[in-house]
């Protein structure tokens, strides 16, 4: 069996690496720095996937990657969710009230606000680029005064210990993952378009009804600007059905005017 | 006549101060380093209205205000849009292969790239937080080998020249600003509106049919998610209508058993 190479953006034990380990299981990684990086690795055939953030339940869309979906226009052949939880983690028996600065990525800092305000009062806090690095980094200080945040698996990696698990203050907290590949899957039970509609009163209406028709929910719907179109929109829209009936669905948006791109029907994902 | 306080986001000759002197001509600023910092000091009165950006023809929606316009419940009461030309800033005279560095906003920057690449090759580019504070600089340092990239007005606020006008290279840029109050301003011809509907399939195609079948343009949609409730999602309409029209639709949503919130009604901005 051929081990497949994953590009994300992010390091070892990043939230980006645990969703790629739990989808692909045995698999090779290119780490990238940023979003564009892993498409560009998709592209030049470093990786043969790319997994990518698209969603979360707290901030919303992450309209850069619809933007590269847009632009790259490679399949989506999967998708995942992850629940993040946060934890505090440090040496091994250190006591909250002996830590003296936190360190960890300001996304991950935010998200644990009430904890470092009821719990940590007194710890200085510090943003990294990271939050597994982050771990990396006060292992390699070797300071028990010193505590990250981060995934519990990015303890693990670096010999350090959860000190606390489940430090989030909002425990509604998913981010939704796709999976895009060179070559589209033909089969799965969802699909992700993107949809142009004309400009006449109704038009999205019209559009929607398509699916509304065949009862086929959408589960998504983001806007975004056309560019060089001041205030057009296109729709990227994420309907719970594949197969036969959104081929239908599709035929009946080109003639009722609208540019359709399919970016792929697959499999929806799980809670992981 | 009282002098109106206008709540911006940015300093002096800032493309919000150009917006709100066009739009409130005599009138008084609270300049704030945030968009938060804008709607605080319209709640803590301060300030008589906010004006705040809340869309950009290339970037989309300003994800951080239609959530600031969510918690806050202030009342839209205007809108107006600017055409954004971006200019070379420096001292006169300057040729351009005199030039040996450009400060400004990296976004600015970004917009400029085709002129930085093809016109100023050879010239460092630093980035600043503030597009006018950047030709603030350059005339305090008083050294003609240094360019800023800002709006016409701020080389005119600073006392230097505009070396070259309208170098950014989508020519299709325009923001969409909104002036907030404390009360509604009943009347115009546009609507904004926040809707949450049901889940089943087809509730957002009902929703928007409420305005269909009334020949109401739908101007824009923006989805948000609802904080705590994973993959629900708010919608922020603007409809291009007011007045009866706009209750009676909203009564039907409310009938098909959605959640609207009003976030005002005004009249259609021009642009500047």
């Amino acid at each position: 069996m051929t081990i497949s190479t994953i590009a994300i953006q992010g390091d070892q034990a990043s939230f980006h690496d645990i969703v790629a380990h739990d989808y692909f299981g045995d698999s090779r990684r290119v780490f990238c720095d940023t979003f564009v990086g892993t498409f560009e690795a998709l592209a030049d055939g470093r990786a043969d996937y790319a997994l990518v953030a698209i969603e979360n339940s707290l901030y919303g869309s992450i309209t850069e990657v619809y933007d590269l979906l847009l632009k790259y226009k490679f399949s989506i052949v999967g998708e995942a969710y992850l629940r993040v939880e946060q934890c505090l983690i440090g040496f091994p028996g250190t006591k909250l009230e002996e830590i003296e600065a936190v360190y960890s990525h300001p996304v991950a800092l935010a998200q644990c606000d009430r904890f470092l305000e009821t719990r940590l009062p007194e710890a200085a806090r510090h943003e990294t680029h990271d939050t597994a690095g982050s771990v990396a980094m006060i292992a390699e200080f070797d300071n028990p005064r010193l505590a990250a945040i981060a995934s519990r698996q990015a303890a693990e990696l670096y010999g350090l210990d959860v000190l606390e698990a489940s430090i989030e203050t909002n425990k509604e907290n998913y981010t939704r993952f796709v999976v895009l590949g060179k070559q589209p899957v033909q089969d799965g039970n969802k699909t992700s378009l993107i949809v142009t509609t004309g400009h006449q009163p109704g038009a999205l209406h019209d559009a929607l009804g398509v699916f509304a028709r065949r009862s086929i929910n959408l589960s998504k719907l983001q806007s975004r600007p056309i560019i060089g179109k001041a205030w057009h929109y296109m729709f990227h829209l994420d309907v719970d059905a594949a197969g036969p009936d959104v081929e239908l669905a599709i035929n009946e948006l080109e003639s009722q005017g609208c540019e359709v791109t399919v970016l792929g029907s697959y499999k929806s994902g799980q809670v992981i």
